[in-house]
Parts: C-alpha cells; structure tokens; sequence
C-alpha cells in the first residue's frame, strides 16, 4: 500500500508551510492565487482525501449552505429565482461557502428533504425561498435550531428570524404613481387572489397609490392564479366592467403578458406594468418592477454568515427597494 | 460534556437496528419514508455529526456533483442551462447524488474554482457545460483521472470522453425542411461566427436541408454574436441583399427576436424559426427548436454515476434529438 498522504505530504510537494496547506483548505481566500493553485495541484494529484472531514472537526462547519432549485412552470416567473442563485452562489464562494442545491415539490416534501440533507451532508443552514403565511418550513427548522434565512418575509411574524425580501407595495406603489402623474386615474390590478404574502402585498401599493390620489380602487381590483391565459381572461373582464381601466398595474409579468395579448386582439392599447422585470419583459419592451436579486442574494448570505458566526445574536431583517424599470409599452 | 452519539445512539433513539440508520446514511432510498423520516429525525435532534466523513470512509464517495451556474447574460437563452439544472438536481437526487454549484467567469478561472473543490469537498465527479475546441477544462480534469461527463460533445474528438448533446444540426435542419415544405426555397441563416462547435453545427444542418432542396445557401448564411441587437442589425443587412431571404432560421431565440424587430420596423412578415424555445419564444409565439433539456441531465447523471461505479468502463456517448415547436409566427 502507497504511503499515506498527509498534509506534510502535500506541503512538501508544494513547497510551502504545513500553515500554508491548512489555510488553502480552511481559509483559501487569504492565500495568494498561485500559492493556493499549487497547493490545490498538490492535493489533486496526491489523492489526499478526507479534507472536508478534518475540516469539519477542526472548524464544526461544513462550509454548505443549502437553497430549494424551482420547478420550471411557465418559465417566466421562474427567471427570478435563477437570477437570486446565481447571486447567491457567487456572494457564498467569496465567503468560502458552497451552495448545494435540492427540489421539492411542496412542504412537506421540502421537510423532508431537510432531514435527507442534514442527516447525510452536515449543513451549516438553509436559504429558503417563498415564504408564505404559517410557514411549517421554518418552523420546523427554528425548532431544531438549525441556522436559516429566508429571502421572503415571515409574514405572521415580521421579526421571527432573519430575512431578506423586497418591497413589493413600493414597487406597485411607485408604478401607480408613475401612471397617475401620466394622467390616468382609474388604474387597474391584475393581481392573485388575496391570502398569499407576497400577493398582498403588491396589492396593497397599488391600493396605497390610488387612494392617496383619491380613487377608489375597489372596483379596478381582479384577482386570478398567475398566467399568460389568466391575464388575459381577467383583463377581458376588466375591460367590460362599468369603469374600464385605462392603465394597469400586474402582479407579474405573465399577468401582463396576457392584458397585453388581449389588448392587441381588441385593437386597443393602454399602459401596462409588469412586475419582475423578466427577459420577455425586456425582449417585448414592457415597463415592469425589477427586484435587486444579487442584492438580495448577497443579504441573505451575510445574514446566514452572521447566524453561524454568533448564534446567539438577534435576528436581522433587510428590507430592499424595487425599481421601476420603464419602457416603451408604458 | 455529554454522552458522545453513535450509530447505537441514533438507533435506540429512532426504535431500528444500526443497519437500517446505516442505511439511511448511505443509500436513503431503499429505506421506507417514514422509517427514514424517524430515523433522520433522530440524526437531527440528536445532533448525530460526521456522517459525511464516516459514510466517505465507508463507500469512498462523497455523493456530491458539481456543476457550474452560467451568469446571467440577456437572460434569454440562459433559461436553458437553468432548465438543465433542475433537470440534474432532481435526477441526481433519485440516485442518492446531491448537485453543488460553482460559478467561473472563463476557463481558467473555472479550473482554479475545480481546485477549490476538490480540495476542500472531495467531489465525486463534474458535470462540465458548454464544450468547446480544444476544451482545456476536460483536457485538466482527464489528465488527473477526475470522473467528469460533459453536456457537449468534445468536438475534436468525439470518443474522448463521456458526453450527452443535442443533435442541433437535425434540429435546423427540420426547421429549414419545415419552411421548405411551405414554399420557400430562400431560406436564410442567422447564426455565429463560423469556429464555435454549436454554432458550426447548427449551421450544418440549416446549410444540409437547403443542399437538399438544391438551394445554394452560400449568399443566404451570416454570423454574427449572440443577441437581439446583433439579429435586428443581421437581419437589416439580409434583407438587402440580391437575394432576399423569404424566411429565417437562426441559432438562438435572441437572434429571432432581432430578426421580428427588424421585420416589424420595415412593415413586413417573414415565417422565422428560433432555437431553443426559451419562454420568450413561447409567451410571443415564436416557433423555436426545443432540446429535451431534462431528458440531457437525466443522461447526465447516468452517465457520471456509470463512470462512478465502473472507473474503467469505456466512456459512453449520447446524442439526443430536438424537437421543432411550430407557433403562430412561422
């Protein structure tokens, strides 16, 4: 049997300090780019293995943070979340986390992929996503203390854990506002039905705009599950009420997506403001909210760092604004 | 300091042999989900810890894969690696495999980040994305016998490695034989630069069917890079040119919605087909080639997990078939 490998071993082939060795694998962003790629080549090429292990012992951290992939639905939408990845995953490798990825297909079935994860890869916490009211997710990980953050709002109880989310009324709000200053009065929402978090709350700027400029938005008010169909069964609607919209305000781009295909089949135009800011957004030029994702992204990892670092300190919440992206449909 | 938890521990706690939390840790789909709830349960509150090392010294596996997450570009085309990487997460985890992301700027940077892996996390294999000429990503991890399959073909020689790809030259070409079949015999091509393995391929086909139909597709081929902008300015040029195009295929759905930009501008309709059926190809009705994106990552993981349990297995190679999607605008 060959010798075992060590980390003597792998300094010698290297050419550096055991210190060194240890740092490249514990804290490799303190040591020099070409240092640490020797090393690295070192312990590729010698086989040295069990590295996470000693790790683990030395540090009690197995330096893995775990985030939910969505399932693809209509796709749209869907880019939101793969935009707040891909920021997560770079703000995480800056400070020396890696992202691991799972599915699930609903709650219960996310729990118990929790258990799957942490029984078999050590976790040092979760970054979950979609929060929504009576979360059984968090609850289920507060109980067992395990470090979390969600990027989404406790919404029964705002100071609960540590999130990150975004402002969502302010967004609607200033997209209100954009098209009351326009001139229009009678704004329409094409939004969820009301009970979800998130959907209240893009509900709820929108309200918040027409009332202060005296409208009454009760009756400018739908709500239908997200889709390019939904949108635009709901705009048909609208638009046959007593008071047409001559604007609307959306919940989501696919939402606008559809006001904007039944628009075009009734020969009319009127503005329309999506909410996302997603690629079919900006490939057909509709005006939408945009979500600062590598923002948020990178919140939710200092936040989670924090927990790790002091478990005992308070929760934190971060609260970040939208931006109303204009373009030329609105 | 408290009693140290075992194996034995978990079991008396969990009320199952210490084989079945070993099988829990080691291969959790064979063992029934609510035993396997239970006995992750106990893992948890009992904060059973190094599984991982224990289990890697057991199997000599980490059950970890490591793929890169593309940064986001126009975020068109981008939903296809996203849509390929639920595909792997979901397939990997039904072998017991977990995915971990990395991101890289280029390949160089992309090998240090293979360093960095390898070091601290002991990977088990490599999930490598868009393939190039002389690819010096594959050429690294061979050299060191790191297990690794590509979604891409090693283009300059085929039987290198493992690999999974779509056949996109019989997807322009089905799309060119489509337009063909309608009529047209001036087909045009908005590709890329010719030198890219994709790009070259899916010029081969578009240029395959048009030969076919005894066309001559010399004066109807452009290249350009990747973009909606890049399409519109392409498509402006075809359009003057002796021999106008009557319809378009191109490489990408960015190019696509620069060619229906350009077209919209000048007041005329053209049939164009896109690949990759991105969503935004489908909320605007764009026929686009679509690749069987989950059936590529499912592959994937067969492939990697096939060189996992048979290091000297000879590498296998697949090849998929794309399919057209014919919308209302072509």
């Amino acid at each position: 049997m060959a010798e075992k490998v060590t980390i003597a071993t792998v300094a010698r082939h290297a050419r550096v300090s055991r210190q060194t060795v240890s740092n490249v694998i514990n804290a490799p962003h303190i040591v020099r780019p070409e240092t640490r790629q020797r090393v690295q080549d070192a312990i590729v090429t010698l086989g040295y293995r069990a590295n996470q292990a000693a790790r683990q012992m030395r540090t009690g951290r197995s330096r893995l943070i775990a985030v939910r992939i969505e399932p693809t639905r209509d796709g749209i939408n869907g880019s939101v979340l793969d935009r707040f990845l891909h920021g997560l995953t770079e703000t995480a490798e800056a400070s020396g986390y890696r992202v691991m990825l799972y599915t699930a297909a609903d709650d219960e079935r996310e729990i118990t992929a929790y258990g799957d994860l942490l029984s078999t890869y050590d976790l040092d916490g979760f970054v979950i996503t979609g929060t929504d009211h009576g979360d059984p997710r968090t609850a289920w990980l507060a109980e067992r203390e395990i470090p979390f953050v969600t990027f989404g709002r406790p919404w029964d109880h705002p100071q609960a854990h540590s999130w990150v989310d975004v402002d969502g009324a302010a967004g609607t709000a200033e997209a209100t506002g954009h098209l009351i200053a326009a001139g229009h009065r009678h704004v329409g929402f094409l939004g969820w039905p009301a009970g979800s978090g998130v959907g209240d709350d893009r509900r709820a700027g929108w309200r918040r705009a027409l009332l202060g400029a005296g409208v009454d938005p009760d009756g400018l008010d739908t709500g239908t599950e997200d889709g390019i169909a939904e949108g635009a069964r709901t705009t048909r609607e609208l638009l046959g009420r007593a008071t047409p919209p001559t604007a609307l305000v959306c919940a989501s781009d696919s939402l606008a997506l559809g006001a904007l295909q039944t628009l075009r089949g009734a020969g009319t135009t009127l503005p329309v403001i999506g909410f996302d800011d997603t690629p079919v957004a900006a490939a057909i030029g509709l005006s939408s909210v945009s979500q600062p994702l590598g923002d948020a992204a990178a919140r939710c990892v200092d936040l989670l760092t924090d927990l790790l670092d002091g478990p005992h300190r308070d929760p934190r919440q971060v609260l970040l604004r939208p931006a109303l992206v204009l373009r030329h449909l609105a």
